[in-house]
């Protein structure tokens, strides 16, 4: 059974979920009203030999992974981050020094993207290292601090662009899945720029690939492969490039739709050098039939499944 | 480094704590001010060989245990449940059916205490079951419809009788870890009932026992070990039950401080047998010199660290 599959079973049998609940499970975020405030939350985990190699990997990025992987849930509401806490599980012979290091790295982190690390829990076991996050976030507030509402998974319409930021493919033997940059500023940007003409529809971030999460948004759509940003690397399976970035996953880069005549532009960024700025791109379009249509860059269409991108399934 | 210090010493490093964070880390649950309301916070996990033991427990008494353990800090804030989120590590062979099991246990649990499911995280991993569960929680309402401020660790005074609820040791070996009734309602009978007049000064829900979580609350008190409630239980290394009872842990029970002449119930319950109601023993009194003391059956006093009360320290 497929994560997914096992979260909506469960989910489905919650007799009665309280009216608070405004976002139900099943987006990046579930949303809560509390008073007149929206609240947003979302858990994640990083564990030794699933989302790194504790072995290979030096501890601060081990705890910046275990932030940043949840920061890019909030990226995907386009909401503002507000605290976390973590409830971490060490191993016997962890020791106090790589604990102080590790938690350092989190608490440093959270600290870097405005979202504090306010509490957690430890344990010590004789598995392996293992982090568990949760994030809360709240709206964005317009220029009259009215709140923006969060991007949902579920907005996109026929005819819609579908848009992907950054590179994509090639994560894990790039170490990009431990660098990343969560894309926060960039959606705020989005939901906030121009009194809200390039709101996206419909969004979520890239943590399994386009090849897995495109169906979380989109039923029908076709894809150009052709024009799909590619992270440098090397095929060790004989795929072609496009077909790592469609599913290799683990990119955190956000793919959201939009109306087909909303001005993106076509870079995110401050910095002087426009080399730093964050692509987005264009890369296909949301259809009313045909499942997903993947066209290569020699112009064949296939079949989403057909495309031998083979996504990161975490519990596959 | 015991978990409390590790804990101190990273939420230590926030440079800044935002200002809507109005309870801070190290009580059982953290505060956030959202708009016009409270929101507490806590992360608790349970994790297979430490918490409970897989392979002879049925998975409807941990999934259960994986809700009440965390519900168990909302009562010791005197709060009351929201929601929560789970996120969950599953070994590679745990099979499709004992994970439905497994979160129908969680979700239906967390339904009968008024705090659903809304969210979570599932990976497969090659290492043992464990489960992170986060909780919200939001203070009470008085019958004006104003909130009632939750209990915290910090307001004991020298003078403050001690009390503690229910039966205390042998939590293992009776099953009643898994068992335990998280005393949501005691709680809220406490800060509600008579205008306040009962509302703790200070209280901590006993998961290490009492010769560790008292600390958490007072540095100086007198312990009275011949009123001490004990469950039924048999030593098997030689120690008194009071012994058991102050330091076995994982009780769940609330030990909270009240002041000496607040009129607090001997018992909390609404069933016609009584015997079913829980107890309320006052164990001890709060001290404003000479550490905590144990006053044993014998009348004999000794300090809290020659008492022999070996309590559960998780990351021990």
């Amino acid at each position: 059974m497929r994560e997914n599959d096992l979260l909506q079973h469960v989910y489905a049998g919650n007799t009665a979920l309280p009216d608070a609940v405004t976002i139900p499970p099943g987006d990046d975020m579930g949303a809560i009203t509390f008073g007149d405030r929206s609240l947003l939350v979302a858990v994640d985990q990083v564990a030794d030999g699933v989302h790194f190699d504790l072995a290979n990997t030096p501890l601060a990025k081990v705890g910046r992974k275990a932030i940043t992987r949840n920061l890019s849930d909030i990226a995907a509401m386009a909401a503002k981050p507000t605290a976390a806490v973590v409830a971490a599980c060490l191993p016997r012979d962890f020791g106090e020094a790589n604990a102080t290091a590790l938690f350092n790295a989190m608490r440093d982190t959270a600290q870097t993207y405005s979202c504090p690390l306010i509490g957690g829990d430890t344990a010590i076991w004789d598995g392996k290292l293992l982090l568990s996050v949760t994030v809360f976030a709240e709206p964005w507030r317009d220029a009259e601090d009215q709140p923006i509402a969060p991007v949902e998974r579920t907005g996109a319409q026929p005819g819609d662009a579908i848009y992907v930021t950054g590179e994509l493919g090639h994560s894990f033997p790039t170490g990009h899945h431990l660098d990343f940059e969560p894309r926060i500023e960039l959606a705020r940007e989005l939901v906030l720029a121009s009194g809200g003409a390039t709101r996206p529809t419909a969004m979520i971030d890239l943590s399994d690939g386009i090849a897995q999460d495109l169906p979380r948004l989109v039923e029908h759509a076709e894809l150009q492969m052709r024009i799909l940003p590619l992270r440098q690397g090397e095929s060790v399976d004989g795929r072609e490039p496009w077909q790592h970035a469609l599913g290799d996953g683990e990119d955190y880069e956000l793919l959201f739709t939009a109306p087909a005549d909303a001005v993106i532009p076509h870079a995110f960024g401050h910095d002087e050098d426009e080399s730093k700025h964050v692509l987005i791109t264009r890369i296909g379009t949301v259809t009313d039939a045909g499942g997903i249509v993947v066209v290569t860059p020699e112009g064949e269409s296939l079949a989403l499944d057909q495309a031998d991108a083979k996504g990161w399934e975490h519990t596959a």
